[in-house]
């Protein structure tokens, strides 16, 4: 499916319309009365065998009559007619069809397999098709509304830069005509319900594509190809268009009402939350939050220089509430240059502060250019990035000379400027339409302002520490081979494991799996004591709580008694269990503990998880996920954002921990994952991190692949 | 100060503007201007020597000259008049002053000597004043509006049950105005400013008192005197409304900032929000939130029956996010009964769901009664507290339908029903309309419905847990028998904290200090082996460091021989240092390791810290703290919040830790901090916590006095 086909969809030179209806306030109405109330400049054929005539238009008893060649069929009948419906479009040659019946794989058995035998038929007629159950499709540019919600009511629809996906076609319309209301514009808008065929990544694949739209959001429920989700975010990366996504089902109650409502696939969150941080997806956490972002997104360009803020208030309590919330979000304030402090002390009274964040005091309202000349010393100075101006109750003459003030601010400087304005609409509202006009995104309340800027400060970094280059992959080819692939199956003990570890270049403690007490002995000679005894079987997974660990054997004689005893409780214990022998291993001391697992998902594919061991992960649950693979530097933040981070830079007086060597080891395990795709599961738990030069040690591994 | 005095000053008889000007776009000519436009009953007086009357009032050239009893002076004179002009108000006997001038300890030397001469007259002279550098106050049900700001160009002002006290007058003027724009109604509101005299305390315990009041609103830079906070903070609780704060200098630009422009102390932030938890204060995080919580607080009474949410949506997408959004605010979304999704179900299409979230589908639109139905079911469910009913794009008919639903809802239930209705306010004012008479709050974002809900969710939680009996404290007389409190200066030995320890029983390792080997031996061999010996010495607070700490000593030889080495090295490296001698002291083995503090705080006292040993502290500042004194069940209540619980309760194979034991000393140590108000610091660190019932250890403790 290329860019072009879908254009023909959003911009069908001709349009049927089946199951048309001639009461407008109907959903079987609405497409139509929408089409011309919105100008559509195509032509429009109706097609309803009980009528000959809507609203002077002819209509046909079937779309198999209509006199011409059918762009785009927009279905509104009974979801048991929609075989026989869309088998006469594939006759008539029909190329795209939006199915707005529902009753389909969201109700029940009986609906599902309809929508099978649908899908069949698209699939064998060649026809594509959106939906079913869906809300329809706009083109803002070319002023096409093929749909039927009623926030086509609102006339005319502002035409802007965001492109929306939405899996949700009520909640999607109704975010729609809500940021309308709040003065976005879009590109395009598309409600893909089942995702029978077309998906929601086909249409942000297009979006992405298209010269007219600057930003995609997507309203998401259910991702059904991970893999085409990760290759859309990793598009929307390189071409650097903002993807902004709000999906739900996040918590256990809202996924399990999620996957009772729709008939998607919920993949787990942690894993999609930690794809988003990767490929700088904006994953929001409210409707709200989409308008307040799309405000600055739309009229910024998406990448800020840095972090820096520059706050200028007409209250002191403001500009220190902005600092307060501009810290919460990780967002800094620093001091001002000198220079830009001395000018801003010469426009402002003694009793205001010409620091960072700046108390102009409301005597601005007395001085004709006192506000101008600090707004300009603030964009001026090196260090501030960003600008964010809070004003209180200042309107009338007052307020209309700082928001023009800001207006000319907004065209003399490249840096983003925001304006927090805590008074009510309606006695600034000629004050926000100067804003308005002038592009200077204006907000009501210094949170919501601070997390949009937040957001996109914080995809302008991501943007700045990725690069376009793909991850580095150090070739792997006949890397294993003493391993046949073949038989990676099910549970592998953990001297199996480790082997598979070390052909990765995977460092792993010295050992070897005895069968004698006598053999035994003289590899703890070989290895060097004290050594360690553990059972080594596939089918004892948790040996530590089966008491079948040995740690500090120090001679012969322990050695061997440790072989004879554990040998004894693991055929009492155990009897029907695999034993592949016991495994004689170095006694590794020192170092910092912290588990690499890998875990496969079953939406995204391998997810590489990192985290310090003992409590921090069993207790704190101080982890970090990535979706393999993950390159060094990428291993580096994973390594750096778990709080126990301190632990291996050297806090509580121990040794700085060899983490460059730690990051090489997630790197590689990153690796395996994906050359192994039948792997389910990997714990190296503990993988100890020695200090500083001297490495990391695999002390013990699991593994898991798909049974046959 | 009384109550009935503060109600003279919000509605005086009789009021006097001191510097009035005929041009009532300045500050100085609008109290006048407002006085008169939101019809004030009472009798005006400007007093100008440079008019003989303004606008048809004659004018006084001086406050002597007015003929009538004043009741409050608005002083709106440059700042270096003002000591004369109060000392005029003095004579003639005036009960009240609003200094609206500017330029007093806000901005410099010069202005913080007049204030403190302004502040002497007004102390001498028996009147009670309202700032300087205030915006001035008003009295919404009596219409009384004696300020300046903009934000009273607004008529008529909204009257409502909202106390609103600021202490930034630019800041709270323009909520306050926001919030009018929003329908929330006042009963009063007080701009403080310098708080020279009357405090943003006095005014919160006025309103506090009053009948209109149901909620008092604080918007707060800094804290003047810490108990008295306590005090009001204690009444909001006993008398049962809601104290909501919004406090800014938080971070540490903000409270830079804050202390650079306004004269208030800003204490330490965790204190203050460990103070709010402990309080049932409600801190909100941004303007907004005031107004969406307002919403929410001046409709329902402000306790909920419990967390338990009932969602119902005509959309899948809305009910998955409100569950989803509900569950990031830790607000339960439980299962219904089975009755009610089975009276659900026939309510709703098949391709709905009548679990919670209840999924109605946009088919609400075309049946009569449905949304009624499933209204009722959910309201009548006992494991429903509270209903959400998200409503997408439904407009016109249906949706007036829809909100005469939940008009009648409303009348019907006792539970609060709270609206999110995603659509574009011009779409949808008929309805806005409807539920705003039935006072249903009506919000744009399940996000703002779902914190302000969880705000009052957690309030009334917190009443049902707490009781309005003052905690108890054991009786305290005489337990420090052997304790001179007037040596109890700057920093003790680990012995002698011990020492006191004990007095408030708290439990601490068998120890006594040795001063000779031989002695060090007798003692080791009272304790039993194997002891522990350290350096007892109030110059070496950090012993372990300083590797005069042993362990493990197990017999009279070590015994003998650590005390000589020890006493060796403190005497070359330590030659200035007072040494009491070398503790000798039993070892504690097993339990977990925790830490109990106490810190006092300059505005609020003494505040107790918990958090469980070693990395939990160190690395992950996994720490609760409250204000001391501290009963059992707030004790407990710490214990449970840090992350590290459940390493008490027995997570990792350990034993269950002795969790009262240690809810008792956390009790004792605040009893111990409140008897004892020269304490600086307590570290008791660690405390082991043994197997339950085998009680608690302290087994090294810090305490540091005021210097002499």
């Amino acid at each position: 499916m290329n860019r072009a086909d879908l254009d023909r969809f959003f911009s069908p030179a001709s349009i049927a319309i089946i199951g048309a209806s001639q009461d407008f306030t109907k959903i079987t109405g609405k497409p139509l009365y929408y089409l011309r109330k919105h100008s559509y400049q195509g032509r429009i054929y109706p097609v309803n065998p009980r009528y000959t005539s809507i609203d002077g238009i002819p209509c046909y008893p079937s779309i198999k009559d209509v006199p011409d060649d059918i762009d785009l069929a927009l279905i509104a009948v009974n979801f048991r007619m929609v075989p026989q419906v869309l088998m006469e479009c594939v006759e008539k040659g029909v190329k795209f069809a939006t199915i707005f019946s529902s009753g389909f794989a969201e109700a029940g058995d009986e609906g599902k397999q309809i929508q099978e035998e649908v899908a069949r038929i698209a699939r064998e007629g060649g026809i594509r098709v959106c939906g079913p159950n869906c809300q329809g499709a706009v083109d803002f540019h070319r002023n096409i509304a093929a749909a039927f919600s009623a926030a086509l009511d609102v006339f005319p629809l502002l035409k802007g830069s965001v492109g929306f996906v939405t899996q949700s076609g009520a909640m999607g319309f109704s975010i729609f005509n809500l940021a309308q209301s709040h003065g976005i514009g879009f590109s395009y808008l598309v409600s893909t319900g089942n995702e029978m065929d077309l998906t929601c990544i086909d249409f942000m694949n297009f979006m992405l594509d298209d010269d007219n739209t600057s930003m995609v959001f997507a309203y998401l429920e259910g991702i059904r190809n991970g893999e085409a989700f990760k290759k859309v975010a990793e598009k929307a990366r390189i071409v650097g268009k903002p993807l902004v996504v709000l999906k739900t089902g996040k918590s256990d109650v809202g996924s399990r009402a999620a996957s009772s409502h729709t008939a998607a696939l919920t993949g787990s969150d942690a894993v999609f939350s930690a794809l988003c941080r990767q490929k700088g997806i904006i994953r929001i956490e409210d409707t709200e939050e989409f308008i307040d972002l799309a405000k600055l997104m739309t009229v910024f360009p998406p990448t800020i220089g840095g972090p820096r803020l520059g706050i200028i208030s007409t209250s002191g309590g403001g500009g220190v509430l902005c600092a307060d919330i501009a810290d919460d979000f990780g967002v800094e304030v620093p001091e001002f240059e000198t220079s830009t402090v001395e000018k801003i002390r010469q426009s402002i009274p003694s009793f205001g502060s010409p620091q960072n964040p700046v108390d102009m005091t409301a005597q601005v309202i007395n001085t004709a250019d006192d506000f101008r000349k600090v707004l300009t010393a603030v964009a001026e100075d090196p260090s501030v990035d960003a600008i964010v101006v809070v004003i209180t109750m200042i309107v009338g003459t007052s307020g209309t000379r700082m928001a023009l003030d800001l207006a000319r601010a907004r065209r003399e400087t490249q840096k983003p400027i925001v304006v927090v304005w805590t008074a009510g609409e309606h006695l600034i509202s000629e004050q926000l339409k100067i804003l308005e006009e002038a592009r200077v995104p204006c907000y009501s309340s210094p949170r919501r302002a601070l997390k949009a800027l937040a957001y996109l400060i914080n995809y302008g970094l991501h943007r700045t520490e990725t690069s376009n280059d793909p991850p580095v992959i150090s070739p792997m080819e006949n890397i294993l081979p003493d391993l046949n692939r073949e038989n990676l199956r099910g549970v592998l003990s953990e001297h199996q494991s480790k082997k598979i570890l070390e052909c990765f270049q995977i460092s792993t403690t010295r050992e070897e799996c005895a069968t004698s007490a006598e053999e035994a002995k003289s590899i703890a000679n070989r290895i060097g004591y004290p050594v360690v005894v553990k059972i080594d079987s596939p089918d004892i997974p948790h040996k530590t709580e089966a008491g079948l660990v040995r740690l500090n054997i120090r001679n012969d004689a322990e050695v061997i008694s440790a072989f004879n005893e554990m040998m004894t409780a693991v055929k009492s214990k155990y009897p029907d269990a695999q034993i592949n022998g016991v495994l004689i291993q170095e006694m590794v001391t020192g170092g910092v503990e912290v588990i690499i697992g890998v875990k496969r998902d079953p939406q995204f594919g391998h997810a590489v998880m990192f985290g310090l061991g003992g409590i921090f992960v069993e207790i704190m649950k101080d982890v970090t996920i990535r979706i393999a693979p993950v390159d060094h530097r990428e291993a580096l933040k994973m390594i750096q954002e778990v709080q126990g981070y301190r632990l291996l830079e050297g806090a509580r007086g121990s040794a700085k921990s060899d983490i460059q060597a730690l990051a090489e080891t997630i790197v590689r395990v990153s690796h395996l994952a994906e050359s192994l795709p039948n792997l389910v599961e990997l714990d190296i738990n503990p993988l100890i991190v020695l200090p500083e030069g001297a490495g990391v040690k695999a002390v013990d591994a699991l593994m898991i692949f798909d049974r046959p």
